[in-house]
């Protein structure tokens, strides 16, 4: 991430910031799986496929410290590790759902 | 990008599609960029701090490859080139709005 530039442009660089919190490659998928319930991390990985532990680790991390997910562990054996989304979280999901719809409406005519 | 897989999880699969088009780092600074008018190759690069030429270059070919964008070339000397959002590329305006206000209103908040 390049440092902050003090711009005319300041508009792009808050776009810049959004895409830091949310432009991760996964993401947008992990908001979109978690849009209608809370979920355990083995239930989040495979709703998203392609995606491998490390990085789903890594994703949920940087959407916790960014206040998207909250992470509730419970003392079961083996221990259970459940996300929410937070309020700012649930947010983008009308957001997601239009991109969903751009995607439906253009990007399989164009890709195969 | 992974191998597509043939799973029922269909919708996740295309939100993966569809962050391939759009999900790069700088393409929605450059959608946001061009929304009101057509733009020389400087312009836009100007109009986005923290890019580089090389990147710029890659991204806008990448953009005109899923037809987001139009470039067209003038010869002129030096040549100018201009590009355009193509009616695909300007249905995503209204939704980089929304996630533009998403992060007037959470972004500068929980960072810096």
């Amino acid at each position: 991430m390049p440092t902050k530039k003090i711009t005319k442009n300041t508009e792009r660089c808050a776009l810049q910031e959004i895409l830091g919190v949310i432009g991760g490659k996964w993401s947008m998928s992990i908001i979109y799986a978690l849009s209608h319930r809370t979920m355990r991390f083995s239930e989040i990985e495979r709703m998203i496929p392609g995606i491998n532990t490390r990085m789903l680790v890594k994703e949920l991390k940087n959407m916790e410290n960014n206040g998207i997910v909250t992470r509730e562990v419970f003392a079961t054996v083996p221990p259970t590790v459940e996300y929410t989304l937070t309020a700012k979280g649930k947010k983008l999901n009308p957001i997601i759902d239009e991109l969903y719809k751009w995607g439906e409406e253009y990007v399989d005519k164009s890709m195969s």
